[in-house]
């Protein structure tokens, strides 16, 4: 592995995420415990997310507007105006959550800056992805910072015809198999995932990845054994 | 003026936006007409886009947001769950209005393409803003697709950094003047203003500007000409 170019995910890979949006389901499923299970609550939630990316895309106002309507689903339209003020409310709480930098996550970019072309590679809200990298302190290590729409095949590789990268030199690191190397792996990069301890349900796939460009490390700093450095 | 980089805004000056949002606006005016005048309801409007942009930032999932925000309060709270969905509904419709070029946009782009490199710099939604360049047929003209968070001078500084173009030879061309025009003077590049009929409030400025890199036009094909062709 001797990438000229190393992508790093930025949710869950470089800092904390996943759990804030668990907080703000759990706080979800408080306001409507009358109506229906936590589990059942969940499974809607994701139902309306699911069904609304071609037009949301990801982030947390697609993720508001989706509880707005889990939360209209689940009460017959029977939600008062406080309730919707409240669903509102823990979107713009998620949209200021502190950013709380992964172990390990400045040294590594320490290491590798100068060596390697560093980039971030995210989805979600175009603003609070630059807020929170704003926030990170960790701008400064990267040469460019590509939000996509989507992180599908197709999306790789228009991100990379953009920035004059081949394929072949090019590395992404990241928490999400199905999202961060599956797709890499097609189109001829790269995969790397660390695992963060609990992943969304959308992001989960069900096999193992055999390939031999795909490496699987515990936590961040592995990787700079696995460079060769 | 001999610009290598041509930047285009999208709304507005590739394509038609600003009379769905008004159409989007009416109908939401219509909703609530028992409760305010229109003239006050699109104040509220206003007012709580702005108040979210430094959460939200542009486009329609911030625009929908906003509009239940402002039904909440006209309502004082009293709307009924099927009342959300009708806004939630006007929002899914936006993300799906057919993209409409504006006149001479498609000649000009032909025009310019291979002596310039093109850009698209918007802002907005990004799932939004890409799936309109997908169906207006324009992305074969285009170098890059920039959406930007904002439109400050920051964004355009960065973005012209990533890219590596001097902004002396760069030249933006856009309906907007406080965001297309303006910014870019100030950091030393070309603008050029191609008025839309109708601009949305937050745009406008009250003052007129003149800079010797600045020109004002009447329709897009007045830049052949402007560009010495």
């Amino acid at each position: 592995m001797k990438p000229k170019t190393i992508a790093f995910d930025a949710d869950d890979t470089l800092w904390h995420n996943e759990p804030y949006f668990d907080e703000a389901q759990a706080r979800f499923c408080e306001l409507f415990q009358d109506y229906a299970s936590s589990q059942e609550i969940l499974g809607q939630i994701l139902n309306h997310q699911v069904k609304n990316l071609p037009l949301y895309g990801f982030g947390i106002k697609a993720f508001t507007l989706s509880m707005i309507e889990t939360a209209l689903q689940i009460t017959n339209h029977s939600i008062s105006g406080k309730g919707i003020e409240k669903i509102i409310a823990i979107g713009k709480d998620l949209l200021q959550k502190p950013v709380e930098l992964l172990p390990h996550v400045e040294e590594v970019l320490q290491e590798l800056k100068g060596n390697y072309k560093l980039i971030v590679a995210t989805k979600g809200d175009l603003k609070d992805q630059h807020r929170k990298l704003h926030d990170s302190g960790l701008g400064h290590y990267f040469h460019h910072i590509e939000v996509l729409s989507d992180k599908t095949e197709v999306d790789y590789t228009k991100m990379l015809g953009r920035l004059d990268i081949q394929a072949a030199d090019f590395l992404m690191v990241g928490n999400s198999l199905k999202s961060d190397v599956l797709p890499i792996l097609k189109i001829g990069g790269y995969g790397v995932h660390v695992p963060y301890h609990t992943t969304w349900e959308y992001e989960k796939i069900d096999f193992e990845i055999q390939h031999e460009n795909f490496s699987a490390i515990t936590t961040i700093n592995e990787i700079i054994p696995l460079l060769g450095h």
